[in-house]
């Protein structure tokens, strides 16, 4: 597998409009997008810093994972996506390193793109996603 | 302040050798650098990944930063790294937004890099860095 780049790096936050003014004041930046992802319950944000992006998720309700992650950690960085050309082999690569997977099969994300989450056990207690830009 | 890039994603590991194994069983990855810095208590590893690096940072000792940080959270994300041109500018206007600071004068990083970090009070309890590549 060849990882093509750090797509984002995400921060779990509690108000996105906050945040935003926060980035906005400090680096100067405003979201290329802004979009509810019902199934993931997060309305999340893509912040562009030169060929990566900075995202910040904002819960949708307690009751769901970005909900419980600040909950028990609090605000801060949630995970880090790695942009693969084609999921589908990265996904059956790490199947065959044994790597421990979320997501066994590819799901829709933001912007349309095909993802995929490894468990954090499978580095450091870090959570990653994979990223299929379409 | 115009920010160029997300310079690199950082996690904090208890074992250096152990995570590199593991970014080359995931991804293939190698490598790029590998350096103490003593007066940061750290051996870091920068490893490429695109335009963008995902930087392994390992406690020097306990009574280090990281080595607080790996007691109280556990091994995971770290910090954020933003890339800028002129990091004394950029904490010039820092300075100016009355952003909390942790270093008010640029210092010495990985590959003799100039880096500053913004305390995460400044955004949603995300640590962020700012890098000026030599």
């Amino acid at each position: 597998m060849l990882p093509l780049n750090l797509h984002h790096t995400a921060v779990a936050v509690r108000d996105l409009d906050e945040s935003l003014r926060s980035l906005a004041a400090l680096f100067g930046v405003e979201p290329l997008s802004r979009e509810v992802i019902a199934d993931q319950g997060v309305e999340e944000a893509m912040v562009p810093f030169g060929g990566s992006y900075l995202q910040l998720l904002m819960p949708l309700g307690a009751d769901t994972p970005v909900g419980r992650f600040l909950d028990r950690r609090g605000e801060g960085l949630h995970h880090v996506a790695v942009q693969v050309a084609d999921i589908d082999a990265a996904l059956a690569h790490l199947v065959g390193t044994g790597a421990e997977l979320v997501d066994r099969e590819p799901r829709r994300g933001g912007g349309g793109h095909r993802i995929a989450f490894i468990h954090p056990r499978a580095l450091a207690g870090t959570l990653i996603e994979l990223v299929e830009v379409r």
